[in-house]
């Protein structure tokens, strides 16, 4: 990890990227169209990085990414999840485009050991997979379902190879049509934490969230798309103590008059500087440190049932809501 | 939990609780006797509570308070933590003032489910138990263990029935001479997550780590000498940013002008009203997040695993801490 | 383990134990009354004992056995399932003759370290417990749910204390009026592992299945009503032998001419002595292994999702078969 | 699984192969050599298979199998565990002839959610993995460790690919020079269950224990030596019957005279129609039924620190039989 991190890299989600672009110039760079849309149960945002421009303020390839938020994401709420499970899916299915016999690679990113790094396997655990006996399918399944296949390969903690050569290797063998990969992420801001799904088709770096960066998993090194899934399960804590006092020095700076000699020290507090100052107050373990909620687990099961419900649904065309409780 | 929240308590460690002493008052209230004690591997802090003045100073019973401190605890170092190992089975050792014959009945408090709260159950998981089998013990055994049995009872939103209560009635049954109980507990300091184990002889109220609290289990409840072990395994998100603010705002006062407008207004922030911010800034999420290692889950099992060696070792007065690993 | 072990006593099983007498002579006993009934998914068999005849006969106290059998049990079979848990809901509802205010206790009994004795544990797991928080319950649950307590108390050789003893000491503070225990049990047939629940208004041994007998939970140890719930998930490897070479024993004699010297030889082989030899030949490891499906992790998950759900739908008289995944 | 089980096909140890075609044929094959060595601790047969007659005889390839047999291996015997660590240890020294520089992969074949089957996996979980970290190594690691990576691939009914193919996948990007893979295996006796560990240096074929056979890793197909380390975990349901049935069978024979009707009407039940007709008797179940002893969570997590120690001792050229506990 570097010395010098940098404040403005510290979140994975597109829907963030966007809002301290906002707060730092006041307005959306070109580049970058984004849209709302939102229902009783969540709020979905799409941001579409069409050009460079957008893709170099964003800090992220071009592409789709729609988040779908809600604080139900986190409760025990059936009937919320529900609702978020139909809409994924409708989501995979648009960014998948896929074919009547494509075959599809499910990919379960990061640490099992970790509960908030383990959404990856767990999603994997729950996977309808049909490859292996796809010739053997009885027959009321037929057009139902498709090829499907699922690893968790872990991280390089754990087996000592980048988890790219391995996904790569195993795609070279099995050949998929599709590849959907899905990964704990970072996000800035607590509220966000197990809040938020964000699908991509641009692929996904694994160990964005609780790990550390690593090579892409995308078309350009699969040489297939990669629709990225993720979830936001943890802040870091130098991140969370960053963002509590500026929103508190904000407030401080609004209650005391403009140009007075604290106002101007206040706003004198460059926001990379003040991350900094925070992260080595709390080394040598801040960057070892991360925020989580109390029921994590429970949260992560659940989450995964829902990511997993999607997937199933979206790849094995003829099934519904109500079959994943059959399967599974 | 209320919703004021009083920034004092937010820690279960003596050592802590003197510090904040310190801080606020500049001195140490009568009624309190600390030693402290260094070696290689870790310095080792005795606070004495010896009357009303310092229990109330302290908001903790009258007793001995032992904390034994290493970063080692945390890492993978088989010799520091052989050492622990050593000095915390005397302590124990001491604190019980057990007979020959003594019964003891080993506590583990916390929920099994989140990790930072499993220290107590996994620390039961190693214990040599004995009692059931006392009368069939091959020969070689006889007069090197006591019997001992072990239970972790888990938590009210678990059982639905006070931790209290479920000890109380197994107590009543079994009848043990001594009880040592063991918690996770909160710190007020990042740097001591998982870096320090606290003994005392005063008992201990159950979930104060993670949980809610609830009513002691002690000598006064249980009838028979309850020892209390724990480590700080997390440290409450609101604490965390707190603490580091505290430290930023003590930096900034001493680099401005004694006497400036920006130096009164830095003093003039109240420790309370700046909690209570915090807590409210990082509301509704705040009560529920803590912060926690990345590598929590490999840490708290070896922590589970010098606890136990060290009950053992101590429990089983026959037992030296080679043999640990010839019955666990 | 006794040396001399007895067939007739292997089984846990009323519909069994009521079997084994058929086999030895030919009739029922006085003593006994038997119902069947059956539906689409499901073998429902009523054993009645009803007096001191009967009870020597089957080696079992007065009172009712339920029995439900289903090879759809062992399957993945949503809809067989959900019949299975509504039956069984209403036996409990019977058995129980609860009154509206009454509290539960659920007792999950068994080893949660070895598969197929983690029955119990896993019920506990899924109970919706409500004891602790009856009074600021939400008004929408107002006369929907009783309170309900639940544990599992592990077995003797993790805790070192009769399992009897630490159920006896929670029930003495908590007071429940009802308890359910729940525990895995041994069958005779491998045909009937995983396949049938029985339920009975008499208690039960815990450790009948895959531990060792110990001292009953029931109404005279207890002091109020204690349903038991068991499925039978082992077969140990001598009777598994036994029967099955009894079989074939039984198609030789069946070939042979009667009266001849071979049909006279097969004959002569006593059961029990058979029994003997088999136990023997399999010694030192016989008493110690049992015999269990592959897939023995996923049914047990299946089991104790049936039985939780019932046990909730009854418990909490306002909560259909739709609640239960709400809650759970 | 074919409806005509070949019961001379029921085990994957050389040492019962051998053991099969004594009893059958009185004598052993040419092409066939066996050595036995014995110490206080552990029996060591040694297996070449040197000619096809030898391989046919055998159902099994050429090349080298060492067993080594202990009942201790199933007890906690930490002094016989340590010698039994030590000679596996040497022995796969031997089979690998490594360079200095070789690079290692590691495989856990089996199914983890099954414990008999989950040994590779645990066993992988104890690797120390060196292959992502070499270029960062402290120095006093130097020279004594060597590039390992380690994966667990799952089973095909987890993944829906095959074993085979994810491992030749992995292998072809990461190119180790050795490759050890760790499975489970079935044994015919149940004597030998957790008693026997397997070497050769003959590749494995993935799920010869409790899983289906599956397509071999070996030199042939991942292009570099592969050293196979197994362990009997289970027997067979209908295995056990037969060979317990056929103990008895020769003892009733040896009872009666040679020449009456009984001798004549024994001696003409072939093997293999026996295990057929047991077969059949205990279908539907039978294929999916395995006998284990009750302890298997323990003693399968002692094997795999045994063969887990035993390969970082040799993998790691540098370390000793002391220094797996400080890394592990």
């Amino acid at each position: 990890m570097d010395k010098k991190q940098k404040f403005s890299v510290r979140t994975d989600l597109a829907v963030e990227a966007r809002e301290i672009i906002e707060e730092e110039k006041g307005d959306i760079d070109d580049g970058i169209v984004v849209n709302t849309e939102e229902n009783e149960y969540m709020d979905i945002t799409t941001v579409e990085i069409i050009n460079e421009n957008g893709s170099r303020a964003m800090s992220k390839p071009l592409g789709s990414y729609i988040t779908i938020e809600s604080p139900g994401l986190r409760e025990n709420d059936p009937a919320c999840h529900k609702e978020i499970t139909r809409k994924l899916a409708e989501c995979i299915t648009e960014l998948c485009s896929a074919k009547s016999d494509s075959t599809f690679l499910i990919v379960g990113l990061g640490n099992w050991n970790i509960t908030p790094d383990a959404l990856g396997p767990k999603v994997v655990n729950r996977i309808l997979v049909t490859r292996h006996m796809f010739d053997t399918l009885p027959e009321e399944l037929d057009g139902a379902v498709r090829p499907a296949a699922a690893v968790s390969p872990g991280v390089m903690g754990i087996t000592g190879i980048e988890t790219g050569e391995i996904i790569k290797g195993i795609s070279e063998k099995m050949k998929p049509d599709i590849v959907i990969a899905v990964d704990a992420l970072a996000a800035r801001r607590s509220s966000r934490i197990n809040a938020a799904i964000q699908l991509s088709d641009t692929g996904i770096i694994p160990g964005s969230g609780v790990g550390n960066k690593r090579q892409a998993l995308n078309e350009e090194t699969l040489g297939v798309p990669v629709i990225a899934i993720g979830v936001p399960t943890v802040v870091d804590a130098a991140t969370l103590v960053n963002d509590t006092m500026g929103s508190m020095l904000k407030e401080m700076a609004n209650a005391v008059e403009e140009g007075s000699e604290f106002y101007e020290m206040l706003e004198s507090i460059d926001d990379e500087d003040r991350y900094q100052l925070i992260y080595d107050t709390l080394t040598p373990y801040a960057g070892n440190m991360f925020v989580t909620p109390k029921e994590v687990d429970a949260v992560i099961d659940r989450l995964a049932k829902i990511i997993s419900d999607a997937i199933n649904i979206s790849v094995h065309n003829g099934m519904t809501i109500e079959d994943t409780a059959k399967f599974m």
